[in-house]
């Protein structure tokens, strides 16, 4: 799998997206492709030994910008890192694209150059979380702040192929975040959605299995959370700031005393596990699904390590035929099928 | 200040409601009313030496029950607990009302017949979460799952109240909750109301901080969290799941091995305070602000503690002058006032 890696996007770019992306490189079946600024590309991987002849750098003189208008930006950054790499994606000089630059450029660039999957009315983001019982699908968690029935039920589907191909789960149970359980709670789009996802589950389409609330998911209730990109946002930075919170409450009370510093010692594998849990690196990125090509979006602090996860996370979305089950299924995820039928 | 509390309602009515009530009377100058089925309150209070004289205890046969429909509820049971109490509330008979029922039974209830405060569009629910600084407000958080513009303004100036006069807090920093930080942020309804609390601001009397995105509220980046009762509800519910289940997760932590005992012994004092953190009985309520009497729902699992939390709660809010400060303000909080100035 040629996985194309945005060298320019991020907190730590270019060091750390070249070191992660060429650490990868050669591993699992992978090869890197390189776009930014070459110069500083092969000065950050001079560190590493310099660039491999193996891995390609594809030079892209701009840089897309936080403070860019995420809109426009690729547009009027046509030799931007990610214009350059999107374009190389669409037509097919790579299998996958890896960015950890800003969301909403890379989103606009994605859905505008490199297309959604025709029907699809939106592209989501599913990062996957830790629950209680292992790990669910967050879809979406900030793409669109604003959703219509037709947007959750599609959610819902994309939500359900990445869970079945990335997840390994045989028939993932998908619920809808609310902040209640009967049908009747929440607002006029959850009690709509509420209704359709009932009739897409009745095709035997979907393992639709109710309203979730916030706490329930978290205990594991349920393999994908179908919200609004407004509210599981709310969930995804909620979740991350507790973890923050709460492990640094836990840091304080190993250093209250001198028994505590030693428990801590004693605790030294068990805490190192326990920090794993909550590493944001783990998984690496989100994929935009929506997009007829593999699009992931690593986080914008990522280190090294992170773009490795998320080169491989590119690699084995671009492997695992969730495209293909989209197209397949394009049909029953129009609304109007489901009202017909 | 004459606590009225509702016997029966909440999971574990009326056993250690009534225990919770009686161990709160006579401490910090509260007085206790017990509203439900005489008989069962006073077979309860046996075990605690039965009922003091000095207890009032107004029987009121029927019981709200979760299933009943919120709306309507205390109309059809014109003798239940809610109904008697907020009536007793409403007449003077008591200067709060405290109740672990069903938290849309006690809204509407609360609404009808007790009455929001003159010019106060819709109450809201506001409990105290934990942050990385000490406490904010969290205003609404599942009363309202449909906003408008002007019930979140009052919101605001709501959970500002609450905030200067429960937690003395000289002027709350308040920020509204939303996906980003730029004004350009989130929904329209979020664009809107960041422009009108904006307007607010300038007039003086609140000190609106801009938007927060829910991982900086949590690190204590305001005092008062603005938001629908939809995404409040979701922040809400995603702090008490991610608590329990990171909670869960150290425990096994701990569990581990015999190393890891032995440092769970060590750690037995600071566990016991990183424990008392997480812990929902601390507070004990959470207010309904904009009613025009103190109303204060207890969590439907509340045990005795939590409801002896409540009711000092309960008497703080009927001691703290929040609704006289609702009253003189209703003017700011009228959304035309900004439009006008």
């Amino acid at each position: 799998m040629r996985v194309i890696v945005d060298a320019m996007g991020g907190d730590n770019a270019p060091a750390e997206i070249v070191k992660g992306a060429l650490a990868a490189h050669g591993k699992k079946n992978v090869e890197i492709v390189l776009v930014g600024r070459e110069e500083a590309i092969r000065s950050a991987a001079a560190e590493q030994g310099g660039v491999p002849d193996s891995v390609r750098v594809v030079n892209a003189a701009e840089v897309i910008e936080i403070c860019d208008d995420p809109a426009t930006a690729f547009k009027q950054k046509k030799d931007s890192s990610i214009t350059v790499g999107l374009t190389m994606l669409k037509n097919g000089e790579g299998d996958a694209f890896v960015s950890a630059g800003s969301t909403g450029a890379l989103l606009s660039a994605a859905t505008l150059m490199v297309k959604r999957v025709r029907g699809i009315r939106r592209a989501a983001l599913c990062p996957v979380i830790p629950t209680a019982a292992g790990q669910a699908v967050l879809i979406d968690c900030g793409a669109n702040a604003e959703c219509t029935v037709e947007y959750l039920v599609q959610f819902a589907y994309l939500g359900s192929f990445y869970a079945k191909r990335m997840l390994q789960v045989k028939s993932p149970r998908v619920g809808l975040l609310n902040i209640g359980a009967e049908p009747s709670k929440g607002d006029d789009l959850r009690r709509e959605t509420y209704q359709a996802l009932t009739a897409a589950a009745e095709g035997g389409e979907l393992n639709f299995v109710g309203n979730i609330e916030a706490k329930e998911a978290l205990k594991g209730g349920c393999d994908v959370i179908v919200a609004d990109g407004f509210s599981g946002n709310i969930m995804l930075k909620t979740i991350e700031g507790a973890a923050s919170f709460l492990g640094g409450e836990m840091k304080k009370m190993f250093l209250q005393s001198t028994k505590t510093k030693v428990a801590g010692l004693l605790m030294k594998d068990a805490l190192r596990q326990f920090k794993e849990l909550l590493n944001p690196d783990r998984i690496g990125g989100t994929a935009f699904l929506g997009i007829s090509r593999p699009v992931i979006k690593a986080h914008g602090s990522s280190g090294a390590a992170a773009i490795e996860n998320a080169v491989y996370q590119a690699a084995a979305v671009a492997e695992s035929g969730i495209i293909a089950d989209i197209e397949a299924n394009i049909d029953s995820m129009r609304l109007s099928s489901h009202r017909e039928g």
